[in-house]
């Protein structure tokens, strides 16, 4: 079996062409796409996306988008913190240990994280260490926000 | 067949009950039975959630939460808009208009909508009348924004 490697993904029609396999691809990729067309991103530019490549394709996707400390609603003392979006594993890759490779990579940048836990996924990240926050209608608008933190960071609430 | 009627859920531990036969269930569905537990909230208080019961049971539900104007980022005059999350219709029930009339109910109240098209249900937005935003990364933070304009209301951008 190949070793599991995490790599940044970069903006360009592969990646793009790659990111049509995932149910999530909405919005955001389709800046993406348009903004490489139109010269406004050089092809080859560094995405918030990191991905698993096997068998010569993207198997696994996660977003990492670095929030700004100004921004932290969550963490004690306040700081940049990262947000995961679009995990993703494409259905003949699950069980194989990617979705944990990507998490455990946005670990290793001692960042606090936060993400949202969709559709009862609360145990996978609970088992990544993640920790549910306390519920709060105006912060967290609907969402099941998890959070990591690295040593030494805490709370707001 | 029965006439579909969207009633505002009641927080009771029947609705409760209801909700975790859906999907999307998460920490505010658990933050709701806490406070009904420790008479935070009071049993039948209004909840954000509406939904279409179809024999006796919960067949779908939308959540319409009241932004206030001044964390309005997308409309223009900036005012209150409500935001949609977790509109999702019971496996049995869908391809029956349910959908459509829970998101006719929110157009009814006359405020912009805004929310996120999530698994390329773009489409399904398309029909009810909502138009996709321009992508803004800071803003939108990975979503797939798609708003709805009543008469007069125009996009901030």
């Amino acid at each position: 079996m190949e070793p599991l490697k995490v790599e940044q993904l970069k903006i360009n029609y592969k990646t793009l062409e790659e990111f049509q396999k995932f149910n999530e691809y909405g919005l955001p990729e389709l800046s993406m796409l348009e903004d490489l067309e139109a010269n406004i991103v050089e092809n080859n530019s560094q995405s918030p996306f990191y991905g698993i490549y096997r068998d010569g394709q993207l198997a696994a996707r996660i977003s990492l988008y670095r929030v700004s400390a100004k921004y932290d609603w969550y963490f004690h003392p306040s700081q940049d913190y990262y947000e995961i979006w679009k995990l993703e594993v494409l259905p003949q890759y699950r069980g194989q240990g990617l979705g944990h490779a990507l998490v455990s990579y946005a670990k290793s940048l001692f960042l606090p994280i936060k993400t949202n836990a969709r559709n009862r996924s609360d145990s996978f990240w609970r088992k990544m260490g993640f920790q549910p926050v306390r519920y709060n209608p105006e912060r967290d608008r609907g969402e099941s926000p998890y959070v990591w933190l690295p040593p030494g960071v805490g709370l707001k609430e």
